[in-house]
Parts: C-alpha cells; sequence; structure tokens
C-alpha cells in the first residue's frame, strides 16, 4: 500500500471545498473573510457557509484582527494551533536539521547535528530521534502531540512510497520502509518523505509569491548537485518521482569519473565536493597560496566557501576554479533552459555562500548558449530562503498534507 | 495587445462551469449526461441546469443515441456543428498540411503542398491560402463560415502574441504579424499560433486516454529536432512559450558545425537533415553500396527513410548510421529522462519512419545512462499518430479555443 494511503487515518478528512479554502488559508500572506473571497473568486456568503463548520470542529480559527482594517474589524484567519505540532527533517548528506513548528509553520524550535548519510538508516534515525526529543522536551511536549512530520533526503524518493530508491551517496537506505519506522514512535502523525530538493522548491514556492514562481526551477549546488521543479505553482515529482536528477548531465565527455559510473557528470566536475577536491590540489601543489595558507590554519580539509573566501582576495587559482565550476553549471542549465523555458532559476545549496561570482559565471554561459526566447525574461539568482528553504519546505509538506479531500 | 486577448470577441463566452462540461465534452471517448457527471464528480443535476442553457444557445446538441445504452436510450453529446468549421494548419520546413473539420474535429478534408518555409511568410501564406480556398470550394464553403484557426510552424513561437521568434530555419518570418495577416481574410475566426511540436504533443495528449499522458514527452525527429511537454496532462510551454527547444542540446562538444552557430547539437548529428548528408557522403565514396545505388535510382538526393531501407537489406554502414543517429538522440533523451521524469516519450517526424532499429537504439542508451528509477515505468515508442499529430493538434487548439470564460 502506498505509504500516503496508509498514512490516511492519521490525516484530517474535509470536504472538496474545504480543502480548498484551507489550501487558501495556509498561504501568505494572512487571509481574512474578504482575502479569501477574493482570491478564490467566490462570494463572501460561500465562505460563510464553508468556514463555519470547519471553525466549529477547531481546524480553522480567528488568530486576531486585520491590520488596517477599518472601522468594522476583519479577522485574521488561520490554521488552529489546537490541531497539533509539526515536524519538519532534512537530511543532509553531512547534516541533519530538525525544526518544529505549529500549524502555520512559523518555527517554534530549530536543532542541528553533523551526521554521516552513508552510515545508514539506523543510525540516523536515531540523531533524528535525539534532536526530535530535544526539541519537544523544551517545549513540554510529548510524541503524541506531533500530528504531521515532513522528511527531505538527499537521493531519489519513490515520493507515493516513502522509499529511497537506489540513492547514490545512501548506502544502506534503499528501499528502507522510513515513514513505517518514524510513525512506530509517533502514533498521531503521518510521514511524508520527499527528495530535498523538491522540497527546496516548495519552500521557495511557498515563499514567493504563487505568480513569480509559476515555472520555477531550483537547483541545489551542495556536495552533489539536484534540481527541484516547480510546474504551473505546483512541484513537479515525474512519473515515478525521481524528476530533477541533474547532478549526472554529462557536461564533459571523458572527463573526471563520477560515482555514479559515468565520466564528466556536473556533479563531479562543479558539485561542492569536486570544487573541495580541486582546491586541495591547489592548495598541495601550492598554485593557490591563499588556499594553501587556509588548509594550513584548517587543518584537514578544504570546502567550496574557501574557495569564495581566496578569490575575494584576489587569489588567480581560486577565481579561475569558480570561474570553471561556474560555467560547467552553467552549461547543464542551458540544457534546461531550452528544455523547459523556466521564469526563475533559484540555485541554494552550499557552495552558493561561494559568492557572487559562481553566479556570475553561470548567467554568462546560458545567456550565450540558450535562445534569445528562452532566456528573454529568464532570472537566475541565489535563493533567498538559503539554508533554511530544505527545512520550510519540509514543514510546508506536513502541513499541505494534514488535510484530505475524502 | 495578446493575439489571445485581441481575438476573444471571434470567441463564443461562457460561464466557468459551461467551459468545464465543454472541455469534458470535446475529450474521446463519447460523452453522455451520465459519463459527464461521473468524470466531473458532480451530480446529474448539475448536468442537467448547466448544460440547459448550452443546448438552448445552440452550442450543445444531442447528436445521437448512445450504443447500448438499455431501455431509456442515452444520447451522446457534442459540440453542435452550426458553431461553424476549424482549420488546421501544419507549417513543416518543406511541406504545408491543411485540414478542415467541424467543431468535433473529425477531419472533413485535408490537403497538402511542397513549400519552402524560408521563402518568408507571404509566399507561404498565398500556398495556404491556394489549400485553403480548395478545400473551402470542395465542401460548398466560404470562409466566413470558418469559427477558429490552429497554426503549427517549425520555429520557437511566443505563443500568447502568436509571433514566430528568432527562427533558426523561417528567415523573414521573425516577428511577423500571422494571426493578424490571416484574421483579415477569415472575419469570423481567431488564430492561434503554436510552436508544430507543441502542437504535436497537443493531438498525442488527445488521442491518448488521458491517464497514460501524464507526463509525456514528444520529440520530433524530422528535419529539425524539437520537443513537446505534456506536464499533468496539459501541455506545457514555458515561461516564454518557447519550452521543447531540444535541438541544440550539446552531445558532441567540438563535434559538427550547427546551423545555431554551435558545435555538436544533437539536430547536426542526428537530425533528418545530418543523416541526409551521411548518407549522401556514404553514397559518393561507395562506402555503402545500397545508398549509391539509391542515389543514382532518384537522382538528385537522398532521406533517412533511404538509409532505412538500406538498413532493411542488410547495408553495414546503413546500419552503423542508425545506430549511431539513435545513440545521439538517446544520449539528449538521457538529460531530459533525468530532470523530467517522464512516463511516455512518443517519438514522431520523418526520420521515425526510418524502423525500428533506431528507437532501439535510442532506448538501449536511455536505459543504459538514465538511473533505474527514472526508466523503471518509462515507455519510449514511435508515436502511432504518425504524420497526422501535427495537423491533429492545430485543429484540437482551434477546438479548445473556440470557447473562453468571461
Amino acid at each position: 500500500m502506498h505509504a500516503i494511503q496508509a498514512t490516511r487515518e492519521k490525516r484530517i478528512r474535509v470536504s472538496e471545498e474545504e480543502k480548498r479554502l484551507i489550501d487558501q488559508v495556509i498561504l501568505p500572506p494572512e487571509s481574512t473573510r474578504t482575502s479569501l473571497a477574493q482570491a478564490l473568486g467566490v462570494s463572501p456568503a460561500w465562505i460563510t457557509k464553508t468556514i463555519t463548520p470547519l471553525i466549529e470542529r477547531n481546524l480553522i480559527t480567528e488568530i486576531g484582527p486585520a491590520a488596517g482594517s477599518g472601522g468594522r474589524r476583519a479577522k485574521i484567519l488561520g490554521i488552529n494551533p489546537a490541531v497539533g505540532f509539526l515536524i519538519g527533517v532534512d537530511f543532509g548528506a553531512t547534516s541533519l536539521d530538525v525544526a518544529l513548528s505549529g500549524p502555520d509553520i512559523n518555527l517554534a524550535g530549530q536543532k542541528s547535528l553533523p551526521i554521516n548519510i552513508d552510515a545508514g538508516p539506523e543510525i540516523c534515525l536515531k540523531a533524528f530521534h535525539e534532536l526530535t526529543d530535544a526539541l519537544l522536551q523544551e517545549h513540554d511536549l510529548c510524541r503524541e502531540d506531533i500530528r504531521g512530520i515532513g522528511m527531505g533526503v538527499p537521493g531519489p524518493v519513490d515520493f507515493a512510497k516513502g522509499r529511497v530508491i537506489s540513492p547514490p551517496i545512501m548506502p544502506g537506505w534503499d528501499d528502507f520502509p522510513l515513514p513505517e519506522a518514524i510513525m512506530e514512535q509517533f502514533p498521531n502523525s503521518f510521514v511524508l518523505v520527499d527528495n530535498d530538493v523538491n522540497l527546496m522548491a516548495l519552500g521557495a514556492l511557498r515563499q514567493g509569491r504563487a505568480h513569480d514562481a509559476e515555472n520555477t526551477l531550483f537547483i541545489k549546488v551542495g556536495s552533489g548537485i539536484g534540481g527541484g521543479i516547480v510546474c504551473g505553482g505546483r512541484v513537479y515529482r515525474g512519473a515515478s518521482g525521481c524528476a530533477g536528477d541533474i547532478g549526472h548531465i554529462i557536461v564533459q565527455r571523458n572527463g573526471p569519473l563520477c560515482r555514479c559510473g559515468n565520466r564528466g557528470c556536473v556533479e563531479a566536475l562543479a558539485g561542492g565536493m569536486a570544487i573541495a577536491q580541486q582546491a586541495m590540489s591547489l592548495a598541495k601543489s601550492g598554485e593557490s597560496p591563499l588556499l594553501a595558507e587556509a588548509l594550513q590554519q584548517k587543518g584537514g580539509a578544504l570546502s567550496a566557501v574557501d574557495v569564495g573566501a581566496a578569490a575575494a582576495q584576489g587569489d588567480v587559482r581560486a577565481l579561475q576554479l569558480i570561474d570553471t565550476s561556474g560555467k560547467y553549471v552553467g552549461e547543464m542549465l542551458t540544457h534546461l533552459v531550452s528544455f523547459y523555458n523556466p521564469d526563475v532559476i533559484l540555485i541554494g545549496g552550499g557552495v552558493s555562500k561561494i559568492g557572487h561570482r559562481f553566479l556570475n559565471a553561470i548567467r554568462q554561459v546560458v545567456l550565450k548558449s540558450a535562445s534569445p526566447l528562452a532566456t528573454r525574461d529568464l532570472r537566475i539568482e541565489y535563493s533567498s530562503l538559503g539554508d533554511q528553504a530544505g527545512i520550510m519546505g519540509a514543514l510546508s509538506l506536513a502541513q499541505q498534507n494534514l488535510f484530505y479531500v475524502g
């Protein structure tokens, strides 16, 4: 059975009209009865008729007066906090973030731990429980208070089943029953698992205005490279839930060997791990004095951010490394721009902290190589959500699925 | 002003509920009141309430009894033929197809002429008028009887404005006011222009069952190579209407020069024109005896289909040419499969007549290079609509836009 179906009993059943209203209530900015009627294109009477039973069931509530609402005070509406709490989980290759919120997904608390995703699910889930228990304790909550959990993982996911499938960097996770394992510990909660970059796209979509994000690509350049697709204002997951798997698009035939077995994948040339490796060899050979210095100070290893720092001080080799990496990401994006013709490309992930020169290198290649029509109105930007895109997307996923139509 | 807006006065205004019902009525298979209620998830009373004014306005009609509808005869519903006639136009690089139909888009007649698209819009529109006038005369119709025209062209189109934009193979068409020029001659008709491959995707979508075509790619391998995208059951055009421009995805860096100015584009290696050129040089050098023979018989030139015929007789060089061409198309598709994770890829266009070995070569590369999850349920097939996909899509476009919500 599909995880989404199996978790229905943990979710709240509403009618189609009620779901339509709730989906609008949870979107920013704040909603009043009047703004809802406008946004949904319905009459005030429809709103009253639909919202009254939801208020009576303690699902929707008036959370306060709207600012500047004149003589007759309009009320801001929201999901009733009594519905319960949500947890958002963002598994990275080397870090775990867990956040707690009410059903409005305003953060109540957030905690992080370094992990190794390739240690396998048992060890990683222990870290998850450690962080979650600490968050619950701080807020005087118990596991029974949690009503929904959204979780992102850095690998391909069969979304309907909640299964990681053949993940290149997650040995031991293949087909592991993640939702079932977690639901055992959280008796009142459903658990939905998605690819981390899909959730980053969802987070960015929720934050941006809908009309700005009709057809957006979210590109994560972290240790690896992945993409999240927004199509017509919704996250697009593809036929098997693995759309956006772009790290292994080949940009240099006979290039360096990638962990996937092919050569010249963009991830093997311009991912965070590839940039760090090239930085290490520039440091060790002494070609880059500033990177050599940074390596000496840090001991063990360099990261893409060190390259950004060296470049900012004018280190020629670091500048070249950034330009080359940006060029490869740009070449991969040129394919996607020609194919998908997005209105916005948002770039996030750790490597986006390398500085604006990387972004400029990407933009230059795309503008040079893609068709004039496809780039005419295209914006390529760093995501303003920064590190928080994944965790906000995980909470959004839980929030969106609190209610189902049945 | 946008062409779509400018043509509103020529279209038929209906309410949102009425449009929902009409959009269902025009889909195959045949609709009855009962099947409509089921498909839309509404009550029979809703259907009666919504359909009665449409019947009174002579927009919907009962076109006959449903087969096997038992005691009480159910009636098949359709768009009233009195609404008027539609024209579908498919401009190719070297051919023009024009079709005439009623609002049910069942073909009443179709005519073709060889053209050179690079002769420019004036000369090509003359051919269009010649074919249309012949069709109208055969059916005893005049230009005033036409209520909608859908048109496909082999280049990037700003769909909202109805303008061809910077087309690589259509000199003289850039920004030409195509809808306005045609509407002058058809006073009661709107004119919508789209990229030819988008219309092929629309044609395939209309023919296939909806659940089979949620996320489909339609790939045209003709003289050039283009793609049409179906996302969530609808044709996806992208931010500027030029999504699917995949012919210039680079599959061999430093490969042969493409007409776009870059090197190694898939179109320059595996498009119909590239295959024909390679066939010519195999014939002239005598490396392929069968192609040399075919060239002698035909005089002037060879096409991809000749390569298919020589391969079918065991010509080694022809077999290799097909395998190599299929490999390049497969490499380009691998990128799209990783990114888009479609459920079906339909391949059409002239080169699809080359035989099944080409399809096998494509499939092999995609299965070898794309991720197991992305290819698990993926089907890659020749389009069963063959040559007719473009013209059926053009008629569908006209049909879908006969009615607007206002």
